[in-house]
């Protein structure tokens, strides 16, 4: 029996289009971060536009609505039923707002961001309270629009775009209980690596090198240079596509770690993308399941596998042969160097440890902006207080490096940083079912049998897909949903072994 | 009073989305060729296919004829007026062949090239016949369609694609004057170049010391690195978009000339990009007037001016700069290295003496070809005859070196090979124009006072993008169409001074 299902073709054609269209803009975006020459920036910002306006038409065109109920009554397999669940979804995304509203945010976050550039360094708070005011209204009307067609609470109504299924309340019970053993936490690890001594790497470390290094340890992870390219950009991202994955680094000549940790750290956003099923290619059933799920790999590289003492007995050679021999490179201590706990005012800057702080302030402090329970206006004292809580640190005065030290905010993305915390969780809770299924997983990544945590993630995740939601993705691959008591046993394992 | 000419404005927006789209086409495709692994092509070229498809389809819109139409009758100024006749032409190449034609097109070029690749080096001239009898039956009935609809004969109309305005028996009589006179200047080319001992560089030449060699000539040579880049491919091209032009080269470690020959070569192609007039960009008025013309910029940087005595003695302590001394780096002998004639078998390691006899030649073939008057069979026959006759050389049963050798036949590029030699002839009559205006010209080019001769091709050849018929562009340049008589008396006063 031969079975048509006319109207779902119809869709699938539409994504195909998009795919390849959405391609296009990827690589140019890439292009634009990695090596546009700056007179090319106009040009290239209308061609993304373009771009941006055609797909925006596709994926709104009237004729859809009516092809996704017809698909609906076809006889459509596991897969198929789930791309179109996804395919619904992206649909009302495109759909959800008026596009004067869209242009409302562009702009207003365009001019915010624009200005925050050199605000943020002149710790001008109020000249950037002029410009967010804006953004946080044109926020708030969209996560009202939002939340109307949802049924979802505002702030959730924001953070479904970026994490779906994820709902508030749950981060906030998350959230809450870190909050209660985090802070002594972090007291008794610094208690304890005080008693530590620590070697300091001496530089200079020639850039040609870092990134001869970086490529050997890519392999090392399993990158495939056939499908990707390691360059350079002032922001470390993973671009491209999955056929094509681009990640970039940015070198110092004076500092090696942070850009190796880095670029092991975009590498394992690369294997996912790398690792996407090939089958459903083209569809939205066959993309990344979500923004957490995406940060549990990169942090799955960098924190689980990469600051594993057994990973950086395999790292120390490499370095020595890159960089000459040094006491840092001693495995022990190189260890210590990539696992050293640090309290600071920087997100970006933080360890695995003290990391979930930052994205709790924040978490508490966007989720009440968006309800509409406090305005701009309060987030210092907020940050203050909340700073001094987590981190026993003072902020006060201290903009810069408080409040306006993000591009998130004055970019419009509320709802996206508990995806840093969650994917972190997730990544402990991944290494804890492999433990499971491998007792000897410890012994197997010392001697450099990385196969089978590739393996693991290959099966469970990447090829995966976005065929499940997020809840039963962890089911499957681990027993259970999201439980973040992985995430502290991981920390309590690593940081305070008994 | 304020003009309207609501139907002109509606052409210049559809332009403007073309300008935008290729864009992104530009440098996906300059990614391809430059940066992308190997795993990504099935993906970019379907992404590009897609590109390609939209495209035509903005150009082959049923609305544009009804639009140009009451354009014409719009108070249009004289610059609109040339992008209308430039927008029209352009419809009628879009809109000239169905596109099954088309697609067969691509897929028996797809076939030769491919099948050509291992073709040529086998010498298999069988095997490639087979293929190219199915690409040369659709390029005559491409021929014959376009032919049916400008009333040109087919093979002008074929060329015409490329070289707007120029007519085969324009081409036959230019050649076939060239053709009397070529071989005895070679021979006397030759046998004065006998008795002047040349001294070869001796490598190896680090290509990192090459790289850094090339931007310093390319900035010499006024190529603005804040809209471009030089980067690395297989085939040196110029691509990306006048606001950001990517030119590549290739190197070897045993040679240095040729890759920085290469790439003064495309620095004056990118110059005439990144010197199109700003202020129609978009339009296709504001591109670049034909190939013959880009040719003539990229042979008046290469030719005229770098294998310019003059410029040879600037670009001599560079190369000592970049390699130490030698002898074969002083300039005189380098100068002889650049201006050395040797007859040959390849086309693209021609001599700026010999390499009019290879176009001549494929002229003289693939006129007839298209016009029906020979056969595939019939080729090297002719071509043996022609080297003997052109060059005194014998080919006979050399495929590879003979008519395997060059791309665009099994690419069904027909009407392409004369727009080589009519650039070299037009950026003669360049400089020849210019030593009018500026008798110290020569002095000039000496003294490093590149300024004059990159400003009077900024004034009259790449600041007018299509605003002028080449002819026109040339008569306003030079005070006359196109007059072989120039590159004649260049040749003779480079290669045979009194």
């Amino acid at each position: 029996m031969s079975v048509t299902t006319p109207a779902y073709d119809r869709l699938a054609a539409v994504n195909r289009r998009l795919h390849h269209l959405g391609h296009l803009g990827s690589i140019a975006g890439w292009d634009q971060a990695a090596h546009m020459p700056p007179k090319g920036n106009e040009a290239r910002t209308a061609a993304l536009a373009e771009l941006a306006g055609l797909m925006h038409g596709l994926r709104t065109d009237a004729g859809l609505p009516d092809e996704m109920v017809r698909a609906e009554q076809e006889p459509l397999d596991e897969v198929q039923r789930a791309n179109l669940r996804e395919i619904r979804r992206n649909w009302e995304l495109a759909n959800a707002l008026p596009s004067a509203l869209v242009q409302r945010r562009t702009l207003a976050a365009r001019r915010c961001e624009h200005a925050w550039r050199t605000q943020r360094p002149a710790n001008d708070w109020k000249g950037f309270l002029g410009n967010f005011r804006e953004v946080l209204a044109v926020a708030r009307e969209e996560a009202a629009l939002l939340s109307a067609r949802s049924g979802l609470p505002r702030y959730d109504a924001l953070m479904d775009r970026f994490e779906p299924g994820m709902r508030s309340d749950t981060v906030s019970h998350v959230f809450g209980e870190v909050r209660q053993w985090l802070p002594d936490l972090i007291e008794r690890v610094q208690a304890r690596q005080a008693s530590e001594p620590v070697i300091q790497p001496v530089g200079p470390f020639p850039i040609p090198a870092q990134r001869v290094l970086c490529e050997r340890v890519m392999r090392l992870l399993g990158f495939d240079f056939e499908a990707g390219r390691l360059d350079v950009s002032t922001h470390p991202f993973c671009g491209g596509v999955p056929e094509d994955v681009r990640i970039t680094t940015r070198f110092r000549e004076d500092e090696f770690l942070s850009s190796l940790m880095g670029t092991i750290h975009e590498t394992g956003h690369a294997r996912y993308e790398q690792g996407l099923p090939r089958g459903w290619l083209g569809q939205p059933v066959a993309e990344a399941r979500s923004m957490a799920l995406h940060e549990s790999q990169s942090l799955s590289f960098e924190m689980q596998l990469a600051s594993h003492p057994g990973f950086v007995a395999l790292l120390s050679p490499l370095v020595r042969e890159t960089f000459g021999d040094q006491p840092a490179f001693e495995p022990a201590n190189l260890h210590r160097l990539v696992t050293r706990v640090q309290r600071g005012l920087i997100r970006v800057d933080a360890d695995e440890v003290t990391y979930p702080a930052h994205v709790i302030l924040r978490f508490e402090i966007e989720r009440p902006l968006i309800e509409g329970e406090i305005e701009p206006e309060d987030i210092p004292a907020l940050w203050d207080a909340k700073m001094q809580e987590l981190l026993g640190l003072d902020t006060r005065g201290n903009y810069r490096d408080g409040p306006l030290q993000d591009v998130h905010w004055p970019e419009a993305l509320f709802g996206y940083f508990p995806c840093y915390s969650l994917g972190a969780m997730y990544a402990a809770q991944w290494f804890a079912a492999m433990r499971s299924a491998m007792p000897d997983l410890d012994a197997r990544i010392g001697a450099g049998e990385l196969g089978c945590v590739f393996d693991w993630l290959q099966t469970n995740i990447w090829s995966q897909g976005s065929r499940h939601t997020t809840d039963e993705l962890a089911i499957r691959a681990s027993g259970e949903p999201l439980n973040p008591a992985h995430f502290r046993a991981h920390l309590q394992a690593r940081y305070l072994p008994a």
